[in-house]
């Protein structure tokens, strides 16, 4: 199994540490210290090594931090962990705080009004979050001081670095070579007059270089730092245990570095270096002084905008994927209301994924929550959560695959026994804006802002609304969370051809049910329309996951005729490029699953 | 009339005053003069006076401006008058370039490589326009000296600065005392650590004071500064014979001086002093210099959120002006194709709005554009463009009033005879995005970015679309186009329940026919929605305009069951709203116009 169900944190753990790094701070002269649930590569998944703020408060939500004073412990979580997070810290000694509507930096002058040094690691935290925070202390006495990593001191049985072996991604799947992907960027930076440009985003190097890793659960990335030159050249950092299967893919240009030497190399640089704001430890910029340029990761856009090979793998990907699908809803069909548990459900999907052998590993942990578990969006099913299916319940299936041709993720909705009349009206809303956004054609240069709306129109309309973004950049055998594309009012990056991206509408009914319809698409050049004058250059989608939608969920009334026709033939789509792919029972259930609305 | 067809500039206007232009240039040592279509108070509509771009160059449209050289001069406009401004400039001698793709810096930098001064007033270009202009010129010799404005110098008959009295807006339309909201500004200003804020958007300074004026065709506002003190005290700068017939309107917190005082009473100022980048005089904060906090004019959000006076008064003022509409439609209606010309509607709509003794004024220079000239966003008819509306035709009738109580603005499309098919598919489409907008209802928070898709939907999914915002803010017997408010894809600012918008749809197809269909939405709390759980505060729109939707442009067909069902709910309520104020004529034909689809 690459999922586990154990309560990895427990409230009673945090105390004592809290205790221990508290005695530090005071024989350091520290009035407090950032705990942040982050690396220095500000992934959204770390290593166990890197987990501290688990490790000392218990909360083991992906985005958050503690703010350790002498006499109050703040921990910011956004709206998504609010509930979570209480349950999961002694409220005793730890205060969760709003991180969106209680900025840190106006919570550190309440509690300090008299001012302190507050200890930080600067490797955890990036140039733009300590612009931001610098802002918010302006007019106190409030100090900012880095320092080594307090929790590292007081963890003894910390867990070692991950030290995963790399090897070359194959050229069929990525579809360029690392040395056409250097000289490419390598000539930008030299057209925008940088000399260099910083990489500390493992997908970035990842994807520049052709490589993949497994130094972090569920995403395939190595940690490592590099530096890519104007000439095209790449100085890698990264420890040479990992390269032993490597043989000689990087080649004479990219040249291989232990990770000490890194900050060395950064101080050496000359001329502009373009480093990437939201992701740069503040400690490098530090170091590069003048010579650091903000802006983004030189990978990030093309990286972004897969190319032909990239599609074609994300294609081949989901055909194998939504088979698995297909076996897991057939399978869960066929039981009774009662008989199983969540968990049930995520071992049986896994283990269906693994029947074919191309399964690298999940591409997150499955989201599988039956009745209101179904209402709690990040939702984590564990031995001491793990809930009946019951009667009448909706199961919130949310899941993925990596595979060497394609990260997928995909959500459905499965009706145990017979869906409340309730329950089926909200789903057709949600599944309305699910199709309307798939059936979207919109002129080039918006970005997910311009036209994410259409994913939560059906649910305007009846008052109703989902508290998440309509969807994220998903990766190629990569991040299932990619940026910079996204379809959030936040983004007004261009989509761009390529861009694959996740289209999940949802409704969560606190305390009694949850709805979410996923699929991914990928952005293309919309085909030109049969009859009519004056088309413009447009661009639409091309829908890569393929599975049925529950069709006790439906009130077929509720669609318009061009809503029943698209899922109609997303259906007749489905039906015909599974069938031959799953086994003779899970055939004759597709056939049904899969019949005209 | 208020509306005249004359053709106010001619292309052989432009070269021999370009050449007095460059002679002083020479003599005063500079390389280029600045030219905008703007005055200081940064108005969509200039006096005769202020009219210097089109006195040099022959150009009339609303926005643009001539960066004179001595060997080159280009006249900067955007995608809107792209084809009216090689009409009206001598080609020979003035260059037209595309102000959005063509920022002014970098042409500058291309027609300058060895640098110079360029010349520019400083009353007419705003400090953010010129921040940006210098971020564009970094790097280059080119020097930007402010100086004294030398097409004043060289317009022998300049008309003189307007003088129109000005009048109290009285508090039954206003709904709020001047004395309020100074008190309530003022405190603002004091919380936010301001001591004074600087207004010179007449608009501002008129809603402030409920005073309206007549310096500016279509706009009922006064030319004038302003500084609103934290007290709440305001000192106005304004021409003292305009006040004639004020009385005591304004009483003792409002102290007047003349405009020749207004610079050395900002000089005067202490503390931090407000200012609008986007409006505020570059002369002004070089006087204020640190002084200066670069922010949003206080009054632009509360002026934009209308009081339930300034809402009643505005449905008050559509159904006089939607009754005119109604006679001119049923006059149209009996008239023949070939018979009249664009000019003919015109001059008989603004008899209808006349009929009613409350108008004031027209709101704008109506569009009445038929057949091509309906292809033209901004077209204005003269003498020499006036077309026949000939069968077969669309006219697109773009027009509002002035009334005491309340500004309008409607477009509607006209069939002339019998429509062609494809010229009803593309309305119907339109009409859809129209009425999509309308029925919205929208969680609290979100601006015109995110919503505005939904008005061009229904075109994008046939491969088609329009090239300007969906739609505007209106004021409140104020300026038909106010900030801060947009449903454009470039505002963010969230919609706030008061603000009064356009919802104005188009369709352009060059050189054959345009359609726009434009109504007056007011922002408003959502009612309650009968039935169903979980509703969350919402916003939606309440429509103010009144008039038929031309039927036999519909193809009832394409519609939606909903789509269907507002537009005959709208019908019966134009009907039974205004059946009651048009003649009997124009009512019976109202029934018809209105009866259900």
């Amino acid at each position: 199994m690459f999922q586990n169900f154990e309560v990895t944190a427990r409230p009673e753990q945090g105390p004592p540490r809290l205790a221990q790094l508290r005695a530090l701070m005071q024989a350091e002269g520290l009035a407090g210290f950032l705990v942040p649930r982050a690396d220095a590569h500000q992934g959204e998944y770390v290593a166990p090594r890197d987990d501290r703020l688990a490790w000392l408060t218990g909360f083991t939500g992906s985005a958050g931090f503690c703010a350790a004073l002498l006499e109050v412990a703040g921990v910011f979580v956004d709206g998504r962990y609010r509930t979570q997070v209480k349950s999961q810290v002694d409220l005793a000694h730890f205060t969760p705080q709003d991180s969106l509507n209680t900025p840190l930096g106006t919570w550190l002058k309440e509690q300090l009004p008299e001012g302190g040094k507050i200890g930080f690691d600067p490797w955890l935290y990036t140039t733009g979050q300590m612009e931001t925070l610098i802002g918010e202390l302006d007019g106190s006495a409030i100090e900012l001081e880095p320092c080594a990593n307090l929790i590292d001191q007081i963890w003894p049985d910390q867990p070692p670095a991950p030290d995963a072996p790399v090897s070359a991604h194959p050229i069929e799947f990525a579809g360029q070579s690392h040395a056409s992907k250097r000289d490419q960027l390598g000539k930008g930076l030299a057209k925008s007059g940088h000399s260099a440009a910083i990489l500390t985003l493992p997908d970035s190097i990842c994807w520049l270089l052709n490589i993949r890793g497994a130094d972090i659960p569920c995403n395939p990335v190595c940690h490592a730092f590099a530096i890519l030159h104007a000439s095209g050249a790449v100085d890698l950092f990264i420890e040479p245990s990992k390269l032993v299967d490597l043989g000689d893919h990087l080649g004479p240009e990219v040249a291989i570095h232990a990770p000490s030497g890194f900050m060395e190399a950064v101080a050496a640089l000359e001329g502009k270096v373009l480093v990437d704001k939201q992701s740069i430890p503040v400690l490098i910029t530090g170091v590069l002084g003048e010579r650091a340029v903000l802006g983004q990761d030189p990978c990030a856009l093309p990286k972004a905008c897969k190319n032909s090979a990239e599609i074609e793998g994300a294609v081949q990907a989901h055909l194998r994927d939504g088979a698995a699908i297909v076996e897991l809803l057939a399978w869960l069909d066929a039981q009774a209301p009662g008989s199983l548990t969540e968990i049930d459900v995520v071992k049986r999907l896994e283990a269906f994924r693994r029947q074919d052998n191309k399964l690298r590993n999940i591409s997150f942990e499955t989201i599988s929550g039956t009745g209101p578990n179904g209402a709690i969006m990040h939702y984590r099913v564990s031995e001491e959560s793990n809930a009946t299916l019951e009667e009448g319940h909706l199961l919130v299936l949310d899941s993925g695959g990596q595979y060497l041709d394609g990260t997928t993720d995909i959500t459905r909705t499965i009706a145990i026994g017979s869906p409340g009349e309730e329950e089926r009206a909200c789903f057709t809303r949600v599944l309305q804006g699910m199709i309307g956004m798939s059936r979207l054609r919109w002129p080039k240069g918006l970005g997910g802002a311009h036209i994410e709306m259409l994913g939560r129109l059906p649910l305007w309309m009846a008052g109703q609304d989902f508290d998440h973004g309509l969807g994220h950049g998903v990766g190629a055998y990569l991040s299932v969370h990619e940026g910079p594309q996204r379809l959030s009012r936040a983004s007004t990056l261009p989509l761009q051809p390529g861009m694959i991206l996740s289209n999940e509408p949802g409704y969560y009914r606190e305390g009694a049910f949850g709805i979410r319809i996923e699929n991914l698409l990928v952005v293309k050049e919309a085909e030109a329309l049969a009859g009519g004058d004056d088309h413009r250059d447009m661009l639409d989608w091309q829908t890569l996951t393929l599975a049925p939608i529950d069709r006790r969920l439906i009130v077929p009334e509720i669609l318009s005729p061009e809503e029943r026709a698209w899922l109609n033939a997303y259906h007749g789509e489905v039906q015909a490029k599974l069938s031959g792919l799953v086994s003779e029972g899970a055939a004759r259930w597709l056939a049904k699953a899969c019949a005209p609305l």
